[in-house]
Formats: structure tokens, C-alpha cells, sequence
């Protein structure tokens, strides 16, 4: 029984080899079918839990667990550690045989996370945001920012990328880290804040702005069809929009019952929380109207979107024959003998013969 | 940042390397210890859940996680499957950094649980059993019931094993996947399952029983030091003991928050189930007097039990130099780029340099 292991760095093969942009516009494709297909009765996903801790540094762990019936279940277990010296958000995906419970692919799930949050907000933007945008605005600009402008821009046609960050390096090398996808004369221009988001058409937030720290902006002073796609709200207490700006907005949350317990719906009753982004997949004509009024989606992260990402590198995987099989789970001939296989690892008479094997009875002795 | 991996087969070679008794020895002492020492300050473990399914075949997928506060969190996702060809318990474990969320070690599970799961009841009949006793009955004789008698026959000296099972052809199997480490002298003899109860000294249940279909046995007689190690209750409505007898005996569970909702405990009042076994690790010589009366160790399963398995078998894997260590998350030079190693995987000019990379923008040429 094989699992197939997919590193980081062969899914970086896997992406060269299929093309960035290529890649992101078929996952921002599958995304809006998957939205539009989307069936609680087929597809489980319970709300994510996990361990958060403050010491020795904050940070949390947190399962995402999604089963499609009667197929595979995903375990996504993702780490949030704002203080390490690795990517903030770092995560594995494990997908498992609803059969027989067997481990059928483990991946890296880093890169992934990062790539389906940005075509999430693509979705999200194409169908809530002004056609027209030309100025996107964000706010953190760290590694998700970067796959948010990507994706975004897949969609939209920017003339002109504002940035800001608290963090001065995060703001300096961000236009070195997008220059690989900007289309030719797009200006990335570091921006205060305030005025950052009195002119952005779409504005993404994806900040590690503190629990109980947050908002991460103003928000008085706005377009009056601003799109706001909120990443970074994604443990209790975390929340990047202002509350006056939710209240004055449409709120689509992607995960309702994960975005009224760590999401911007947090700050909101629930008659003040719109549909969720499925419910806009399936007749996007019937919200056209917010596409000129303000909008934010409420972006915690949402397990189908896992789901979808790892089954799109998957195929890929296959097609260009990148990672690796192994046998992890080990299956022998009777399921019912555990010890079974250990005379055949260690090549000692099988067990069946009645005689003692010698490394496995040495302690005996 | 290298992941290590153990395959069933790395699994099966270590014990080959151990022994397997002095494997399960080790075993056993660390499971004591762990049970002594256990702090939920320190190491938290909520109750598990999962996804239970009837169709196409009734199974599920649990999840398990554990964290052991600043250092690391064990996920471990576990299917029960009965009616499938492969183990019916069927396991993978991942152990996670908790300073970052980066995938320490994955490892088949399977196995593990197996042997966890038999030290458990050694454990806890080395506390709550008659030290004399000389006749062990299983009602069960599939995967677990073999690491059932290889476990308790490390701290006891059975004349008798008294088998039996509902399936003729595992009941049949039972003696020779057991020759391996039964001693010498030791009779193995299939039972009626009311003289089987009535006679042995320690009974281990270790079924596929359906949920509402238990008990598995009657109960009414028994001798009056029997102790039970409940291991095949483990989810809402299954269970293997006699409520009768559950009445009449000290009833330990191995963790109660879990034992309350999916073990024999679910079928008692909370001011009817005893202390677990972690207060009875505490005191032993407090419960001495059960030794010689009913006593029940309802077993559903502990993540802690399979942390500590774990750990075990990672250090005879760096002491054997046994596994295989791999690269699956990536970390590029900076944590803020998701893109950054996807040159270098694919061999083409740096980001950094401006040059567009050919095969990442093939999709837009």
C-alpha cells in the first residue's frame, strides 16, 4: 500500500513545471466549481480545532480535518507561530483512505496553503468586487500577501499595487518578491495606511496583528464599492477590519462556523453575516449589486479549499510523475498477526514454523 | 528541516533489532512511568473525534492529538474498519514542532497501537489483577488479542489462554500467530465463551462488535478476583462488558473524558466509574485490595499511550540508525517568499535577479 509523499520542493518542481500563472488559474477554476458543488451531505468539515499557547512564544496548532464520503478524508494540521524563523504559516497535509483508513498521500502543505488563500480571494473579488479595480491595497506583507496579489491579479488588471506594513523589511522586499508575476508597469508604491485604503478598489488584509490588537486600520474613509478579502482574522480575538466598516459592508465569511468563532464575524450577530461564499457560487447574479457597494470577505480558511489544492497537485503529480511513492502502512499477508511481518524483516524463519526467532527472542535468553 | 519516517517495514526491523519481549518490557515500564507523571497541565490530550460512516461499509476515521506544552503535538489519525482486508485498526502517526508546525517524524501507526495497546493492560493488570493468576481468557483473537497475551504474559505466568471468537477461522489462527513468544508449556485452548469467563483469572475482550449489539458475554459467573481489560469499546454505543458485572467490579477507565462517551463508562453513572488509571499509577498500593476483587480496565485507547510508544520507538530508530529522513517542508532563505525556492527547484535564474523565469511564465506567453 503506497503513499505518495509530495516535499516542498517537488511541488516547487511540480509549479515550474506547470507554470505559475497557469497553475493559479486553473486552482482559482476549481475553487469557484468546487463553491458552486459544494454539499455539506457529501463533504464533511467540522470546524477546525486545535492547542493555542502563549509560551515559550505565542503560537497555536490546529487540525483541519474534511471528509469527502465514501472516498478520502484530509487531515491538514497547520501551525501559526508569528515569531519563528520559518514561514508564519506552516502546514502538512495527510489524506487517508475512507476505506481503510490508510494514509494515501502526505504533503507538504506550505505553499499550497498559500497559493488556495489567494485564489479564495480571487473568487471571492470576482464576484463581489468592482470589474473595473485598478488599485489594490495591502495590508502585511508577508508570504500571504504575496499569493494574494498573484492570485487577485489573475482576475483584475492593477495599475497599481499600495503596500503597507509595520515591518520595514517586509515592506522593502515585497516588490522584489511579486516582481515574478507583475504585469510590466504595474507600480507596487508603499503607502500610509489611511490612504492606502481611501484609494484601493480591493484591499486584502493578511497581518499578524496581535488577539484583542486589532483592527488594522481605520476604515473611515473609503471607496464606496471597496472589496476587502480579510486573511489574517483567524484565531478568537485576531480581527483586522473595523467594526465600523463591517457594519457599513456585506460580509461573506467562507466557513460560517469557523468565521463566527475566529473570523471577522466575530465583531458581528448573526443577522448582520451574509451568506457564505458558497451560496454566492451558486448564483453569483444575485449579489452583482455589492459589486458596486462595499463588501468583505471573510477569509478564515476553509478545508475544502485544502481539499481542492492537494487534489489539483495530485493529478499534476501523476501526470509529470513528480514525488515520491512509499510504503508506509505496511500490510501483511494476515491482517490479524501484527508480528507477522517481522520474521520477514529481519529474514529469520517465519513464525509459523514453530521455531523462536533468534533477534526477537534474544531478550529471553 | 528533515522529517523522519518510519515505515511498518523500519517498525518491524527495530523490533527485530529490540526483541520483542524486551521491546514490550521497555514498553511496559515507560507506560507505567508515563502514567505516573502525567500532568494534563503539562501534556493536554482532548477526547478524540472523527467521522463514523455507515455507507459504503461501516467504519471511521478518528483523530487523536496530544501536546506535550513546548515541545511537540502528536496527531494521530486512526481508522476502524471490520470489514476490511487490511488491519482493522489501522493507524498513522504525525508528531509536529510547537514552536513552528513543522512535521517532526510520521510513522505507520498500526503496529504501535497494537503494542501500546496490550502494555496498557499489562499495566493496569499489574495494579488491579490477582499476582497469582495463572488463566487468561480472550474473547477476540484478532490483531489486538495477540499483543494482549504477549503483553500480560510479560508480568504474569499463564498455564492456560482460553480462546474464543465468533469467527472459527481467526479462533483457529490464534494458536500459531502466538507460538512466537508463548512460553514453553503454555496450552492455548478454544473455549466456550460462559466456561471461558467463569475461569480465567484476567479476561481481555478485544471485538468487532456492533454498536448496540454487546455485551459479548454473560458475566453471572465469574471467579471473584477477575480482571477485565476492556479494549473493543471505543465508539458511542459499542460495548463488551456486562453492565451486571460493570456493577459488581472497580471500574478503571484509561481516560475518562473519553471512556464516559465511547467506552464500557458510558454505560455508568459518573459516581459509579472509578479512578483512572493515572491516580491508580500514583498510589498502586491504595488499590491493592482490588486484586483480589472484579475489577474492570475500560481501555479505550489514550494518546498518551501512543505518544509514549512513539517516542520509544524514535529512539531506538536514531539509535539503530533506522528510517528514512526526508525533506518535505521546505524552507527557502526567506519565510516571506512562497515562491522563492520555486527557481531553484526548477533550475532557473533567482527571482531576485528580475529576469522573468521561462518555465513559471510559459502560462502567460
Amino acid at each position: 500500500m503506497k503513499t505518495t509523499l509530495l516535499s516542498h520542493s517537488d511541488l516547487a518542481d511540480l509549479v515550474g513545471r506547470i507554470g505559475l500563472d497557469r497553475l493559479m488559474d486553473e486552482l482559482i477554476e476549481r475553487l469557484a466549481s468546487a463553491f458552486v458543488d459544494y454539499d455539506p451531505r457529501a463533504t464533511e468539515v467540522p470546524a477546525r480545532d486545535g492547542f493555542h499557547y502563549q509560551e515559550p512564544e505565542p503560537g497555536l496548532i490546529e487540525w483541519m480535518p474534511l471528509m469527502k464520503r465514501g472516498e478520502m478524508m484530509l487531515m491538514k494540521v497547520v501551525g501559526y507561530h508569528p515569531h519563528s524563523p520559518l514561514p508564519t504559516i506552516l502546514s502538512t497535509f495527510g489524506l487517508f483512505d475512507t476505506a481503510t483508513g490508510a494514509m494515501i498521500a502526505l504533503a507538504d502543505g506550505t505553499l499550497m496553503t498559500a497559493l488556495r488563500t489567494g485564489a479564495a480571494s480571487a473568487v471571492a473579488s470576482r464576484w463581489l468586487a468592482r470589474p473595473e479595480s485598478r488599485t489594490i491595497g495591502l495590508i502585511g506583507c508577508g508570504a500571504q500577501a504575496v499569493t494574494q496579489l498573484h492570485a487577485i491579479g489573475r482576475v483584475f488588471d492593477f495599475a497599481e499595487v499600495l503596500t503597507h506594513d509595520i515591518d520595514a523589511a517586509a515592506l522593502a522586499s515585497f516588490p522584489e518578491r511579486v516582481a515574478p508575476f507583475l504585469s510590466e508597469g504595474t507600480d507596487v508604491v508603499a503607502t500610509p495606511v489611511d490612504d492606502l485604503v481611501a484609494t484601493c478598489d480591493i484591499l486584502c488584509t493578511a497581518t499578524s496583528v496581535e488577539v484583542g490588537a486589532g483592527p488594522v486600520f481605520d476604515g473611515s474613509r473609503t471607496r464606496d464599492w471597496l472589496h476587502v478579502n480579510s486573511i489574517g482574522a483567524d484565531v478568537p480575538g485576531k480581527v483586522e477590519v473595523p467594526l465600523s466598516l463591517l457594519r457599513r459592508s456585506f460580509v461573506c465569511p467562507d466557513f460560517p462556523l469557523q468565521a463566527r468563532v475566529e473570523g471577522e464575524c466575530q465583531q458581528l450577530l448573526p443577522e448582520d453575516i451574509g451568506p457564505e461564499i458558497c451560496e454566492i457560487a451558486r448564483c453569483p447574479s444575485a449579489f452583482v449589486e455589492w459589486q458596486s457597494k462595499r463588501s468583505v470577505f471573510d477569509s478564515t480558511g476553509f478545508a475544502l479549499e485544502d481539499y481542492i489544492v492537494l487534489e489539483l497537485m495530485l493529478e499534476h503529480a501523476r501526470e509529470y510523475s513528480v514525488g515520491t511513492e512509499m510504503e508506509i502502512s505496511g500490510v501483511g499477508e494476515d491482517p490479524r498477526d501484527p508480528y507477522e511481518s517481522l520474521s520477514k524483516a529481519t529474514n529469520k524463519t517465519h513464525f509459523a514454523s514453530g521455531d523462536p526467532i533468534a533477534g526477537v527472542r534474544l531478550s529471553r535468553e
